[in-house]
């Protein structure tokens, strides 16, 4: 994409004084409006060193309220983020609804100076890119508007800048070492740009190449690129919101409340019923039961030691019908681990940070360090059960949850994640005779309550969507297991052997 | 403290066995008990090394749900952990309202092993005791349970486990060289651990001396505590609960909503009135201004680049009366700096996992890292501020927040951060001036809303509560300054020109 730049454009200082006079202020009212809409905002600065990308982030928010930004200079990851999924530390710096979020230097990291630093491995370049557009496409899908510059000067023009800065004893410690390195590599640097360039160009999140050899020129290019984005964001919105005539008005002023649209992937209606094949009678001998229980844990705490001091994240979800034993497999699970090499996460309802967030931003603050064992009591599958039955989220973002979903996982697969996915079930009668002894029994009677009820009576939806769920999101790297959960005995034991096998594979 | 303790304490499997079992029973009940009341609960273990810490709270988290509860590991601080105040890492880990959180260390490695490590200086260990002690205050009158538990083995014994665990490959990792020296120099490290626990023995958090020779006994003592401190603390919440007449019956059971409380110190009424001084016809020229201002921005911009090559931490406040010119201020304080190198926080009410926690909590999260600058548009002063006039909290705790929040800013200075915090005075006049203005300009609407309005009218109520904060949390590490407002000109460059001082001050 670079070949074609015509990197002798400028503009004088007198013409653009007006210019971007006007533009301020029409970046100040959008940052407002952006706000009362609640959309977040990301924009991300790449570029050659010394093309001016701190300059240009600091000119562009001149207009704007410091209240609602904030900036983020990308250094090389520390100790503790490496050990953590990659795209974990960008999710923690993501805008929420309304704010905004600039980024000097990005995730694009891994694609570039990671790169020539030996960080990237071969095999993580390989799905690099598709993780980035799939990172890109699941923010902007959300509502996220993705503003991506790339700041192109020529190799001659970037030594006279780097030598400009040595000169003086204040700018000096600004130039290292692999930023002459990367002037005297200039084309294969430039190359490199090049190919992540193109591949990383979308409909959803397209790059501007900012012709950065003059500061006017590239300033002006920047607050007008940005302007439009915002203001086509609005208009869509606002396009939107009338068609489902959601407008109101409140003085003179046009209040538009929209979700954010789009296309609804056709899918057609799920035929493989999972659950309705499950043989619920399984069971297994009170005297089986405890032996077999003890030397599992005693195995599973053997192997816990072994993938901590290997350094294996793993990862082990729990969903199924209230009632089914969730809570008692897991401590089964964990009893004889060592608590300091894991942690269990339940998971409820969403808190109003978190709701100002992409449904998943909340997950990717919990995923467990590189050694660490993170177990899940419900989970990001609630975006497909729970709240698609109880109509939380629309159906187009329910539906889109199913991809979403498998490109995390494939992220945390990729990072050398362990992913098992439980499904604890019961049959119907079985989980009232559970909830009937609960409420006659003063030490389980906290455990039930009214909501548990309610939820028994939209049981069969629960099973579609619990049906579509195993269809569309088993994957090899994060399999679903069905647990046959009538006997609690039973369920134990698999979830534990299931555990250990899975382990003992990938440690082996 | 050690010294008068009795190491051969022993008890027989068969004697522990049964009282295990009721004690678990019991712990299950507290743990539920506690989440009803919504009682944070905080274990603390701390010892000598393999004295068997985590092989201890591996038993006590037996008989809980491990839904509701973490466990952490303190180890040495990381790169990112160190540029940061030193308690940051352990708010963030503190259990939420109705959580237990389980720390195998803590932050008494400060007064332990980083200072045999010489991390801890000699200044820092001067006040590290008070910051410990100060901290766990804090919580507790906040509410939080906090049980220490110091784990004791004599030399020789350590020494037995060190070489057994050497035996076999499986666990010879996790003896270090460090711990071998610990051994050896046994003598030296029982009277380091004396005088912190000397120093650190207090009512509201007080050690346990655990007698860790023999297995069994020590798992009961530690069950026994743990009980014993939970059923103190609830029967402590139902008698205030039944004193307050708030005691509900739900079917047999008696709930209790009580919020935790303290004897109030008695504070005079403060006479001191400092806004009724402020000299609010303060103005300056429109030329002067102009001028001054450039050359303020661009002096900041160099000791903002300083103080980042430095490592100085700098926090400013800015509190005042709507409409006071904050936003204006900011806006002018950071226009020249380099974005990569501050945050602006706008505080606003509380989230709902904020509220969960001590309303300090979320603070602490944000504080900037060495090098970086943090301004707050509104903060933790909110506490004595408006959520002491508007009822938003009990008497009891706004009066308590004077001293924590006096606490809490020395920690920032002791740290090594730069602390100024801004009142914006303005008289009602001129608010009503500037509320009227802002009304009837489109581009400023947005800014006026009807709780503004209702502000004023509590304008006295507000003076009061500025007048006391400023009399009892002015410090020479963080002073406030009252700048007058009424000319928003005067104020900028008076700001401006504070700023600049504090930091030319401190950098030469």
């Amino acid at each position: 994409m670079l070949e074609k730049i015509d990197l002798d454009k400028k503009l004088s200082k007198k013409e653009s004084k007006a210019v971007i006079e006007e533009l301020s202020k029409r970046l100040s009212y959008l940052q407002r409006a952006c706000k009362t809409e609640q959309i977040p905002i990301t924009i991300v600065f790449e570029g050659f060193g010394a093309s001016g990308k701190g300059t240009m982030i600091n000119q562009l928010i001149q207009p704007l309220d410091p209240r609602g930004f904030m900036v983020y200079s990308i250094q090389r990851h520390t100790a503790e983020e490496v050990r953590r999924p990659y795209l974990c530390r960008f999710f923690s710096k993501l805008p929420a609804k309304g704010r905004i979020t600039l980024f000097d230097r990005s995730w694009y990291r891994r694609v570039l100076n990671d790169r020539i630093d030996k960080i990237t491995t071969k095999e993580e370049l390989e799905c690099a890119f598709d993780d980035i557009n799939n990172f890109e496409k699941l923010l902007t899908d959300d509502g996220m508007v993705i503003i991506k510059f790339f700041l192109y000067i020529t190799k001659k023009e970037q030594k006279k800048r780097f030598e400009k800065l040595m000169k003086s004893k204040e700018t000096a410690w600004r130039v290292k070492a692999r930023d002459l390195r990367q002037n005297k590599h200039y084309k294969e640097y430039l190359e490199m740009n090049n190919e992540m360039l193109e591949n990383t160009d979308t409909m959803y999140a397209p790059w501007s190449i900012i012709e950065a050899m003059d500061f006017q020129y590239a300033q002006v290019k920047i607050m007008k690129n940005v302007v439009a984005r915002l203001e086509e964001e609005l208009l869509k919105r606002k396009e939107i919101a009338k068609a489902q005539n959601q407008v109101t008005r409140i003085g003179n002023t046009e209040v538009v409340k929209a979700t954010y649209p789009n296309e609804v992937e056709s899918i057609e209606e799920v035929r493989t019923h999972v659950l309705e094949g499950i043989d619920l009678s399984k069971d297994i001998r009170k005297k089986d039961y405890k032996k077999k229980l003890q030397k599992l844990e005693e195995k599973l705490a053997l192997l816990h030691s072994d993938m901590r001091r290997k350094k294996v994240p793993v990862i082990l979800v729990f969903e199924g019908w209230d009632a089914a034993g969730k809570g008692g497999a897991i401590k089964r699970l964990t009893r004889n681990l060592d608590p300091r090499g894991y942690e269990v996460n339940p998971i409820s309802a969403p808190g109003d940070i978190e709701r100002a967030h992409h449904y998943l931003w909340r997950f990717y603050n919990t995923f467990p360090r590189a050694g660490h064992l993170a177990i899940y009591d419900r989970s990001w599958y609630g975006r497909v059960l729970v709240e698609r039955v109880e109509g939380f989220c629309s159906e187009e973002e329910w539906k889109r949850a199913y991809h979403e979903i498998n490109e995390m996982e494939e992220h945390l697969s990729n990072f050398g994640a362990v992913i098992i996915k439980f499904w604890l079930h019961i049959d119907k009668e079985e989980q009232e005779r559970r909830f009937k002894a609960r409420q006659t029994n003063p030490e389980k009677s906290w455990k039930i309550t009214k909501e548990d009820w309610r939820n028994r009576e939209k049981w069969d939806e629960y099973v579609r969507a619990a049906d579509e769920m195993f269809v569309k999101t088993s994957t090899t790297y994060a399999p679903w297991v069905v647990v046959e959960g009538n006997s609690k005995e039973y369920a134990r034991i698999k979830v534990l052997e299931t555990v250990a096998e899975a382990l003992e594979k990938y440690l082996s």
